[in-house]
């Protein structure tokens, strides 16, 4: 029986289009992030499955993760997340390495979900973290570097980060309100997952706690209140770090309408401690974050006796192609080479073939169609490909040991000595990138 | 407990440092396949098991892969290798998808392997192929791009392609010996094998078989024989393509040295049915192959009616960094930045961030410390980053809104307003980059 050709549900086959589109989108990325001075890393695709178990929170261990005993009897995961392996590095080199560290990756993650729009089974995610430094202004950094990324796609105006802090929801849940820190994580996890499991689950988790009329009513005080009532009502060490990290990007340069508090941002990681943060895309046809992160203190310390405060964010590919694509950001993206070499009949593919090696020697890009067809297909995919020039052997040419050269573009040509032909074509090519 | 910061056996943690090399070799590498007009694709991890189990060789699939159940009970695996994901892409798109198709990927394969010299459990393999066309052209545009890669390291001199066809082989042992396409096979998988499991274990599996003294002595023959012996003694389709494909290449002007007959030449997959290579370095230090592939005719029937041939290579980045750090190809690739800025008092923190902010506006790669720390500390760091220009904040500079900018090649230093230093570190990084 025939195998299907599909590919396993919520995973994509990247065909050269989709392939094109997302390395765009990663090395536009990267290209502001080399400004930042961030280095890049990578990591194993399986990590022993307690390095996950460890920080990384029920929902997605109990329910998400891909795992597998090999077969000398070890359980391993498929990562869901970078971070995790991004610690267990730095433990493992911890005296060695220069602080601040300044890194960034772009792995392929997994999480079993039910796939729907801006979620998927497998994605590609930008992680950028820094650990040390003054936590002020590595939230500061970070932040910055994140709008930077929205400002390179064009999409700085379509897009909000909204930030909280830990410390802040700690305060409120456990001081004010007086629930138990476990109370407070489930009331946390619920908060975070409110636009996913929808309102009537959500008011049910909280009945199931046993939330009094009294807290109910300050929750959605604290909810629904400006900053600087926050800030005067509940002031603690998180309102002072937030205030401090606002105060110092609006100096920074970095507008206020892109950057506010949201006492609603939770995160759903256990290891987050400080600030959290996530954007999301103006537009009501993408709900879910574009990117979220925050500030991890203990994160190492799963590793031993190791104390390093850590900033860093996860931007999905998923979401951040949705939020372009709803904008009108992406660009068409064609492919295109330089030469195309036509094969009308079987006794010009060895000049062909030498032309195509001398060409690319120069660094032309260049194509042969790798057999004998008539000449107006041969156009067809000449074109296809995205050809500048076009080379035909024709009989009385090659009787002279020539061959006509024709630009696609402007439909002009030129007769060639065949040995020229790359050297030609390579003058050709220069000139038509200066003019363009 | 703590957790071990080790990654798991047989895979490896890339630190930029090891990161940098991964990136520059592939990035050569794409340099020179764009040259070939070749699109570059992805695909999932994670495909059906039964992908795998079809074609891709029993070894393999019964003792080296990484499999599992996933929640909803479908049997999974790791891709061990790329060419079953490509030849089910390509089946599904197959009417609409213009021939010949060339197309490329960089994915990180699985195999559950005893970690050894050459061989880890997690690696990144360079694929290449071309699926239609004319299979002499095909195959030769194929051999030419691999000889093209070692060429862009400095490597040619170093490596040599080994080539055989599976026709032949076919022919020999079936025709020429006599043996069952089953026995062949068993015989095929050990040759292939021999060199991994030893002159013993090679001897009990032909004696398994029950090869006579006869069959022996004409194995030995084929295998010490020159191509025109081989050529000679057992004509058939096999050396008929064989001799083509030589010819086309010395006459396109790929050089005979580099690419060799070697009857020993089998590849382990069970798709292939054409051309099969090798490439192999010279040096004693490097005894596994650095990249192998073939020609396979019937792969894309295990998805249903669809006949295309394609011939294609896997090259892999553990053989491939090895060859170039036997030989000395390997560069010593360090991070650079253009601006390092200092923060020795708290108070110009924002200065920092400012002028930070707005040389990277400018395109420029820039750190600060995150941090208060002494002048000698932070040139240190600066020097470690590899930053071309260190600003300095002084009491007396900064009190006239100035700062300095030293040049930490030449050690010369200026004065420059703080308002205007993006400018002058623009102009000074364009300088530099002209002057080197």
């Amino acid at each position: 029986m025939a195998l299907s050709s599909q590919s396993y549900k919520g995973t994509r086959d990247f065909y050269p289009q989709d392939m094109a589109i997302r390395r765009w989108m990663f090395d536009r990325m990267r290209q502001v992030i080399q400004r930042y001075g961030y280095l890049e890393y990578d990591g194993p695709l399986l990590e022993p499955f307690d390095l996950f178990a460890a920080k990384t929170g029920e929902e997605i261990v109990n329910q998400q993760l891909y795992w597998l005993i090999d077969r000398g009897g070890r359980k391993l995961a498929i990562r869901p997340e970078m971070t995790p392996t991004l610690a267990r590095m730095v433990a493992a080199r911890f005296h060695e390495l220069a602080k601040p560290i300044r890194w960034f990756s772009i792995p392929n993650l997994w999480r079993y979900e039910r796939p729907q729009r801006g979620r998927l089974r497998e994605h590609w995610q930008l992680n950028v973290d820094v650990l040390g430094g003054d936590p002020l202004l590595a939230d500061a950094e970070i932040l910055t570097l994140a709008v930077d990324l929205m400002k390179t796609f064009g999409g700085e105006q379509n897009a909000i980060i909204k930030v909280n802090n830990r410390k802040l929801i700690d305060h409120f849940f456990g001081n004010v309100l007086g629930l138990s820190a476990d109370a407070a994580l489930k009331i946390v996890k619920v908060l975070d997952a409110k636009a996913k499991i929808g309102e009537e689950a959500y008011k049910a988790v909280l009945d199931g706690i046993g939330i009094s009329a009294d807290q109910k009513d300050k929750m959605e005080k604290f909810f629904s209140s400006s900053f600087a009532d926050v800030s005067r009502a509940f002031k603690c060490v998180g309102t002072d770090e937030l205030n401090a990290l606002f105060d110092f990007l609006a100096q920074s340069g970095v507008k206020g309408e892109s950057v506010v508090f949201d006492p609603t941002v939770m995160r759903g990681m256990d290891y987050y401690t400080g600030t959290v943060f996530e954007m999301y895309d103006t537009s009501p046809d993408n709900r879910r974050a574009i990117f979220g992160g925050g500030r991890y203190d203990n994160l190492l310390a799963i590793f031993g006796n190791y104390k390093l405060s850590g900033v860093g964010f996860g931007l999905g590919d998923v979401t951040m192609q949705n939020f372009l694509e709803t904008h009108g950001l992406l660009p068409k993206i064609e492919p295109s080479i330089d030469v195309f070499i036509a094969l009308p009949a079987a006794k010009y593919r060895l000049a062909a073939e030498q032309v195509a090696c001398l060409s690319r020697n120069e660094g032309l890009s260049v194509i042969t169609p790798l057999g004998v067809d008539g000449f107006s297909q041969q156009l067809k995919l000449a074109v296809k490909h995205g050809a500048k020039f076009v080379v035909l052997f024709g009989e009385a040419e090659f009787a002279e040991g020539k061959a006509i050269i024709k630009d696609l573009l402007t439909a002009t040509q030129e007769v060639c000595v065949i040995s020229g032909l790359h050297l030609r074509l390579k003058e050709l090519a220069v000139a038509k990138a200066k003019g363009g």
